[in-house]
């Protein structure tokens, strides 16, 4: 497999197990694609699946889940925690491999337009794919939910990208779109100053002038002894795993504090581990490729 | 695959383009096993291939590609400049994921017990799979070659461990035994003195005292006005890529050197590369089934 993208589709459907089942069955037994994890929660009455593949067959499983699940979703008789717009909540594809985020975008508006048509859903692009600077947060286009999309799809700001001009009347809205993988990774400190930790987040994070694809806070880890910095990278193939570790070590340098160790949370795309080698042994013309087990990817 | 075992078997074949087809053959169109690579030479009049797979998988591809070789290749009319013992010449079994070097070195003395009483074949074990030390060293087995080796294993020090007490009329014997991956990887330093590199060679390798795991020689790289320590790692579970680095950065500085970058030639295991994203990151429980990649392997 030369290319893979990951999705990570939200499905308003956290009760019923043989529905979501019914969903998650989907992304089962397809060449070429696998479902990694799909996880539900009985409060916020939601799903969410995560499926890495080939996008041709990404695509075909994502448009078979939106069907089942708009056959099986009702939002009219839908409540839980999470805010919701749509049976299928949210689409996003995600580059993993062999793959641009430009690349991937085109993937999620080919998607977004099938699904659109075939299901009479209004689509809204997101993320990378937004078609308006105000789209492309997640939380602005959901805002107003299931309860809320017809009132806010009068406003010219609000038109769907794709598909029906209205509400669908049992499934809602639902928004697709390209993002690069989030990389979850905290940096320990040894102390247990949380001012410490907070300063140094402030410090790299971009809204404090920091790194562009870092979001950090400071979090206390009162069972370790100690404070951590708590982050998301937001585009590894431009942030590197290893700048950050670096300039928090630079930061903490000037409160005498040391690094006393760092944890990647969940899963970790190849490139990002294969660039941090890079970088502290200096190679040259490294490439994932020369990874042995990748060649059984293929 | 959770399993998964590397297979590098030598075949003195090097000319005829389709009996080293017939010999590569064995290695496709199985499930669960992967012909990486195959390469063969006329002047060696061998040839070489490189499968990674399961072991069980694996040990039908080799007990048939043993078989095709038994019958294609005959020494008595056989030359070329590398030395061989047998068709078959050499069967490394290397230990890649989920498999211990123990694990490896049974499943090696299985297939040399196979294909010994199936073919009639004297098989010398070697390397970890040695019944005495004096067999570890390949060239050690394989000294007096084709020729040589009836009256060799005349001595009992040179009894068969398996198959047949005389040597194959045609196809002599075969060498089998289990070893760790070699990393091939060097280090370039900011100096064109030789003298440098050989004394930081000599320091940090096992022949000087240095790392267990560790074979190191300096190299001139007078295209890049640099010298080079250059090495193998013979096992890497041991001997890791990061102490070697450390190591040469703690020597050259005795010589006010700096290193000024690294290389690892060919392919090398993915949890090497973790080992080294763990300590550099100085990561919390790491695995290498963190990277999101490893999940479509199974």
């Amino acid at each position: 497999m030369d290319t893979i993208v990951e999705c990570v589709p939200n499905f308003s459907e956290g009760r019923d197990l043989h529905k979501i089942e019914r969903i998650a069955d989907a992304f089962r037994a397809r060449e070429n694609l696998k479902l990694l994890n799909y996880s539900s929660d009985k409060d916020h009455n939601r799903m969410v699946i995560t499926a890495i593949g080939e996008p041709e067959v990404m695509k075909n499983a994502i448009i078979e889940a939106t069907g089942i699940a708009i056959k099986e979703i009702d939002l009219t008789k839908h409540s839980g925690e999470h805010p919701r717009m749509g049976a299928v909540d949210v689409i996003p594809f995600i580059p993993i491999k062999g793959m641009s985020i430009e690349e991937a975008d085109i993937l999620a508006k080919e998607v977004g337009k099938i699904i659109g048509e075939k299901y009479q859903l209004p689509v809204f692009l997101y993320e990378r794919s937004a078609s308006s600077p105000h789209r492309q947060n997640l939380a602005s286009v959901r805002k107003g939910e299931f309860e809320g999309l017809e009132e806010k799809m009068k406003h010219p700001e609000w038109k769907p990208d794709y598909g029906s001009a209205t509400k669908h009347p049992t499934a809602g809205g639902v928004v697709v779109g390209a993002r690069m993988p989030l990389i979850a990774f905290n940096v320990n400190l040894h102390t247990t100053n949380m001012e410490i930790a907070d300063k140094i987040a402030k410090k790299i994070r971009f809204i404090g002038g920091g790194l562009r694809f870092c979001k950090a806070m400071g979090v206390d880890l009162k069972e370790k002894n100690m404070v951590q910095v708590s982050m998301n990278l937001t585009d590894y193939t431009q942030t590197s795993i290893y700048q950050v570790v670096e300039m928090i070590r630079i930061e903490a340098k000037r409160y005498g504090v040391n690094i006393a160790g760092s944890e990647l949370i969940g899963l970790v795309p190849l490139e990002a581990v294969a660039d941090t080698v890079s970088y502290y042994l200096g190679l040259e013309n490294f490439s994932s490729q020369q990874i042995l087990e990748t060649h059984l990817m293929e």
